[in-house]
């Protein structure tokens, strides 16, 4: 069975040592292994300090991020683009300095709404910093996961097929897909076949709900995503994120427009999700041992 | 069975008289009875020719729209909403003069990704407007409606009930909801659910793929779906939208995030979405008449 | 939230005093509060000792039961017919005196791959039997429950449509519906619309998966059926049933064609049974309480 | 796109020179390329003449049989083997006349409900009549596909994964599944997995609804299973089969219990099933381009 990891925002978008604490304290007593953390700034917090907590707690750590259009890599202002690799380079640090195995998220473009179209040479320049990025990463122990999200994030990454094809541009082996059910429900043809497509390329993988709710209180059929997770043979993080207006994070709610409140209660919203997720992964092992077994 | 229509940008982003000639012949040659005209700008075309153009096809028209922030009529600013009561005027008089009996679309907010919460004043502005629209509509002949679209179209309504809420509020028997399936499969927690509670308020559907591109190719469940417009009894127009960057709007494909091209061939496109749309119909019906008859 | 249901064969085919009070002791501790017994035969245990054990754990009871061919109420033999007559009487019996407000199961014709065509007159015989079953039933305070079932196991009733207008034709008021998810699967043009059909007749649900195994390791959508239980306003038992060769009854097993082992671990089905029904009853009021919201 | 075919019975149940031209004549006109013939038994037909009738039409055929308990391979009866054994080398011979290069159905064991549990010695009799048989279709130039049918059409195969054990111990290169997605639904834990499973072994392919009728009215989610078709490589025919008590054939249709009319006109039946078919595979070639493609 995969490890479980949560999105630590849903216990609190604060980097207080309190909100970060607590964030763990809550993720470890329900079970999981795993917490993410999204927009850890060093400028901000203690990371040493912070380290040494999660060591007391014996909970793996992955950072996520998205960049902000001042350090969009895919620009096609250099300047933008050297901002980007900076901001990059710190984050695998931060990462790192964590114990964190994976940096994750929107790290090739700005994560916006963009008004424009996708240039090739916005995209060149995205993977050739993202190559100097890997190889940094490489040195620090960080692989770099490529979240594909919808096209109201990004413009340049919305599909598995794309992620692939930039993956294998970018030519360094720790570079991997960061899937995501939210946002594969919108863009995939076929999110259970993206998955197969992605094959030993699959890094890391979020469940997110189709209205970034509780978990089967939206449109995504999970069977056939279980399935082929199974088939891809993944074995890593399998990560719960959910968003309500109950927990604000001012910059990431109004980029992914959380209007509403899908939840109040925290903890019954992320006890379900372990239990399902958790049900999801052995229904499918079932289905699999079932149909294989004579 | 339910009339047909088809979103002009299937055929053309243009309003050239040729544009919309040839969009109104390709889609009454594939069997379309409604044709659906987005962005119609009175200074840009010659109204009263058109219409003329469309008697001679006898077809069906809806007229839809996506206010732009200068026209928002959620907005605090009250200039800023005189302006948009002033454009849905003029959008119902277009719609009037074209002998369209609907005006759909994005009416209460503006088409856009929002960076800011909704508010209650900004949300009472748009109720107090549509209302004065409405009572315009209704000498008119035109019926309004308010197209629920999801979080990164609007911030003031993503969802069926939110839409009922406010529609009760603006209190005008000509206000109906205009749903989505594109829409529905990003935000609402039962699509069908959502259709069966719109009831007698829902005015017009849209029938989108989750990625826009060909119906089947996506991750929508069609056949709740249409029990539900059956469920509802909902006799009126059904109407297909797609889009790719094989036809671009300057405006509307960059506001829709439309980065990638999901086909060429329009024309296999729409005689596709016609038979399947066709099709999603009968196997309701006979699913209905299977299930109810002994 | 409904009460849940437990079929006894989950435990034990067998009805020795020990089989009868494992089966309650299993249920009751996993926390369902109703067992369902089949083919109980008051010639084989004392029901006054197993009434009493009944109270002892508080545990809700239903009965259920096929008629053989040789008590077939459809058969157009009329000593056949008083055979069956005589069998579901004594069935109520049984139930009153257990304490069972229930009795369901194939009470309308025998359980069995039928060899021919249903008749009119069969079917009228099954009719006026059970108006008279019905009656008794009344005086004895037990519910008569119709479970419509797949084409191998009656040819009489197949489906909800044909159960209602059966229903309408006895004319009682405590005659029921009682539906099963793996009979739907097979029969059913459209399982939720057939629960809202079935309206205020459904008496008795029982979920059972396309293979009669593990929940969720077959090919049932369960979402849209406990959306329709909950549009129905189904406030009545789920009962869980699942078959095995692990667990044979010689007459059940072979009727129903359990040729495979689907489980072992009864404990393990029953528990992960509970945990399942019981997230679709909470994802359903979920999804209700979303869509229905604003 | 695989060839499709269509089951006589939606044409006649009948054997006379006119049933059989009728049905070759309507599956033509409506585009299908082959045909299936069940139960043609050399006695009572002019085997030459209806060859000669077939080219005329330049028609594919496929010859498909259930063994009657008298010709029962699995029984421990040697007798009754040998009838087995007998029928079917008949069955092979037709096929070859005919010009057939598949024969298809419950060749392994009785076409029936079963009253017993299948045992070890029936099974290896079946084997081993069938690698006879295997051989001697070698020598003719006939495929043999073995049915996977649901509980209550045999007690031997229920499951792909039984199938392709029970063919590896026959051991010979011409013996092939013909699985069929009304048995699937009601028999496997994930019928698009056991589409996968079945790989090269896969023979023939049958599309059939849930209930046997329409294709979508029923409970079947085919966009998965077409989706294994083409993950599988397989390139041979799908078949579509449906039964109604419009077309009776007096054993068959007992067997199956075809206790409904589920249709009366098979000429809209088969173009719909036609169109159906195709539609299904387009888009899982549509879903297949878009997943792949960067």
């Amino acid at each position: 069975m995969n490890p479980m990891g949560i999105h630590a925002f849903v216990w609190s978008a604060g980097s207080t040592p309190e909100d970060l604490s607590r964030a763990l304290d809550h993720s470890s007593a329900l079970g999981y292994s795993l917490i993410e953390f999204p927009r850890l700034d060093p400028k901000k917090f203690d990371v040493p300090a912070f380290a040494q907590s999660l060591k007391a707690v014996t909970m793996g750590i992955a950072v996520t991020m998205g960049l902000q259009p001042s350090a969009d890599i895919s620009s096609e202002d250099a300047a933008v683009v050297a901002t980007g690799e900076q901001v990059l380079r710190e984050a695998v640090s931060v990462a790192r300095d964590l114990g964190a195995q994976k940096l994750g998220g929107i790290l090739f473009s700005a994560h916006d709404k963009y008004m424009t179209m996708p240039t090739a040479r916005g995209r060149q320049n995205s993977i050739d910093t993202l190559r100097k990025v890997a190889r940094y990463g490489a040195e620090a122990g960080v692989t770099i996961n490529l979240e594909i999200v919808n096209r109201f994030e990004s413009n340049l990454l919305n599909t598995t097929a794309q992620g692939l094809a930039f993956i294998a541009d970018i030519g360094e082996p720790n570079v991997y897909l960061h899937l995501d059910t939210f946002h594969m429900n919108i863009e995939e043809a076929n999110p259970a076949d993206a998955i197969r497509a992605a094959g030993d390329r699959l890094g890391y993988f979020h469940v997110g709900e189709s209205n970034r709710g509780f978990l089967g209180a939206g449109t995504i059929d999970y069977a056939p995503i279980f399935d082929a997770l199974l088939d891809n043979g993944y074995a890593d993080t399998i990560t719960f994120e959910s968003f309500s207006s109950a927990v604000v994070d001012k910059d990431l709610s109004i980029i992914t427009g959380i209007w509403r409140n899908t939840w109040d209660d925290n903890v019954a919203l992320a006890r379900h999700a372990k239990a399902f997720i958790q049900d999801q992964m052995d229904s499918a092992a079932r289905r699999r041992r079932i149909t294989r077994t004579p």
